[in-house]
């Protein structure tokens, strides 16, 4: 499809937050052509499956949920307001191995309609089933990032898994891409993380993994090794290739010293870190030492939303309350690592902001509703006041696939609700 | 209007958090006169002016907003990542000198609009030009509870206004009440105080105020009187027939144990706090000592939405962060804080619970749509995963103000919204 947009306003990100105003912007298949002021032919229009009137709304990059196990929806709400032993040990680690790949696609397309409601236009998910999880995202249209998860004994073959879903999910589909990773050190052998350390070597590849979440899990690391664990897995050569800390909550100077030194990259999961009161990430820090920062939901079990633009609001309002300064990581900041800097941190260079040649991943926000008016500063509206209602459509690689509150996925939201429900029912 | 609601989940908060399926739910003018199971006469719908299949949706109680300043609309994000003092003296102040009569009655029914969306039946405001906000609620339909604001001098007949005021808005509109109020302590000279204490005696009235918002604040009452706030306040004889504390996030044991002795409330304001580095209110603490909590949004300049779902989060999330334990002031509690607990708070006895007689203050849920499946859990999924996108209907009064993304207020919003913008823009 050949889709003008035109009479919108233009958030390309590419200029810092300039807006460009009455402007317009062309898709042709699953790029962007052109950006710049509404041009006067009169036959315009005549080159274009579909022309949008935006009446001054707004286009701008989407949304990229850096750390997600879309998979969990089944738990949304099924464990709640529990401590994180009973949470994980009781409730959640228990129904997980209940789980079949069949579950696991459709708890994901659920994720993945909800995605579309917040404008997440990629994702970077991490969870069982590697393969449902690409059949999922690849046929509803959504860009995915996939992560191993390596954990518990390597004697099971899991590093040798991890190098073939390495070879068969990179490269094989435009949406889908595969990165190295490991649950986290606490769930590893020492002898995992070396031989994970040599397909990092081998591969040349960066390596995710959740990463200081919580402060009893950097003391059991210290225990076990006389490091943080930033420190050790360093030590063992796994961020030679740099990579990516989901969390990062409780970090040292010298842990930040390590990830600048790797040029990687840390994603902060505000809502998650608050629910399971694992502290708040020292985003402030990280922004002077000149660490890249992208925005994660975390999973629906303990979320339970996905939702952007309430993480956008708590990574500004955590980082004023834990500085004590309300002038602390200003909307700025918080809608650069929603967007262009999570594109970045997950290898997203092609759709991180909006110019010609970069994919069409893009959203087209509301200004005509209440909490975007008056319009003083819209970049601060969106952080400050946005919600997913604001969300009037969602493009990934030039497709809308959703639109007024309608999704265009090629199927029925219903009976994913019903795929979903009957996950959890059977169980 | 005669309305029936049928094919409903219903939650009625008078009987915990029991939802009736399959239920049906009747409005004649502004009272519930029926809910229970779905009545099988087949001529029913002839008795109504309007019948609506939920299809499953949820209706319950609307949410209340039990502190605002909804005339600040004209500075959403014009004056954000501010110190306080920054923001308060070279920002709002400066600004809200200029503000007209007009301009706070167009600057609220912006606001009205955006409570509307959230599923807001009824706000206690507190702002200038108590007249003009009376005439923007009464005219769009929106149940108000006033309250004053004394401070500055009160040679300045402060205080005689504010018995005109009690006398004049109270009982004269079904939509409208007016509580006695001050600023808070630290913006009134203590003759102020002891003339409102007098006033309060002769009205044998609660007492609405700002209490104990930042650190600063209770170590310069301490400084001045040698006792926190509430404690001083007290002494006074300010809370001898009850009150009801904003924020309450720097509090004593022992100002608890005043505000439970005059059966006062607290109402909690989350985002506020957090955006402008003011602290975590004690919510656990409150809780265990029987004292009653609502949920307010503060004014649109220091939050910047108007929007419960975020707040209800951030009650919860930040109250299990605060004492460090994930099973921290459950998602139950919350909702009762933002609905039931928070029309009691604010004396709006007739608009808590839903039942036969009650007015009929009521929103729809939509289940609909992804954030809300699967059906684990109702409530956890409105309190951890709702939105304001899941809001499908307002009533207030019986009336349906806002239906599916609609307004129905009898104004064009495009007008109210153009009518706020000038505000700002002309300043």
């Amino acid at each position: 499809m050949n889709i003008r947009f035109c009479n919108a306003r233009i958030l390309t990100m590419a200029d810092g937050m300039n807006i460009i105003e009455n402007g317009e912007l062309h898709v042709r298949g699953d790029k962007i052509t052109y950006i710049g002021s509404t041009e006067k032919r009169e036959n315009l229009t005549r080159q274009w499956d579909k022309t949008i009137d935006l009446k001054g709304n707004l286009i701008m990059p989407g949304f990229k949920n850096c750390h997600t196990h879309s998979g969990m929806t089944f738990l949304r709400s099924r464990a709640d307001d529990l401590k994180l032993q009973d949470w994980l040990f009781n409730e959640v680690f228990p129904l997980e191995a209940k789980l079949t790949d069949e579950d696991i696609y459709y708890c994901t397309k659920l994720a993945i309609l909800e995605y579309l409601t917040s404008g997440v236009t990629a994702i970077c998910d991490m969870y069982l089933s590697p393969k449902a999880i690409a059949k999922a995202t690849e046929q509803l249209g959504m860009r995915c990032v996939q992560c191993g998860a390596l954990s518990g004994d390597v004697g099971e073959g899991k590093v040798e898994k991890m190098r073939e879903l390495y070879n068969s999910l990179n490269g094989k589909h435009p949406l889908t891409s595969y990165r190295l990773g490991i649950h986290a050190e606490y769930t590893n052998t020492k002898a995992n993380l070396e031989e994970m350390a040599k397909l990092v070597d081998e591969l040349k590849a960066p390596v995710y993994l959740h990463n200081s979440e919580t402060a009893r899990e950097v003391e059991e690391c210290k225990e076990r090794y006389g490091m943080t664990p930033t420190a050790f897995l360093d030590s063992l050569g796994m961020f030679n290739y740099g990579g990516v800390s989901f969390h990062g909550v409780h970090v040292t100077d010298e842990d930040m010293d390590i990830m600048k030194k790797h040029n990687m990259s840390v994603i902060t999961n505000p809502a998650s870190n608050v629910k399971l009161a694992s502290g708040i990430a020292p985003i402030e820090r990280y922004l002077e030492k000149g660490i890249n920062i992208g925005i994660g939901t975390d999973g629906p079990a303990s979320n339970n939303c996905l939702d952007m633009f309430r993480e956008m609001f708590l990574v500004t309002g955590l980082a004023k309350l834990r500085e004590n300064n309300a002038a602390a990581v200003d909307a700025y900041r918080v809608l650069e690592m929603a967007t262009v800097n999570g594109a970045r941190a997950i290898g997203l260079d092609d759709s991180d902001v909006l110019a010609p040649g970069k994919n069409a991943d893009l959203i087209v926000i509301d200004l005509h509703q209440p909490n975007m008016q008056p319009i003083n500063n819209i970049v601060k509206n969106i952080v400050y006041s946005g919600s997913k209602s604001n969300v009037k459509m969602t493009m990934i690689a030039g497709k809308i696939l959703y639109e007024n509150g309608r999704f265009h996925v090629g199927e029925d939201e219903d009976a994913i609700y019903r795929d979903a429900q009957n996950v959890i029912d059977k169980m």
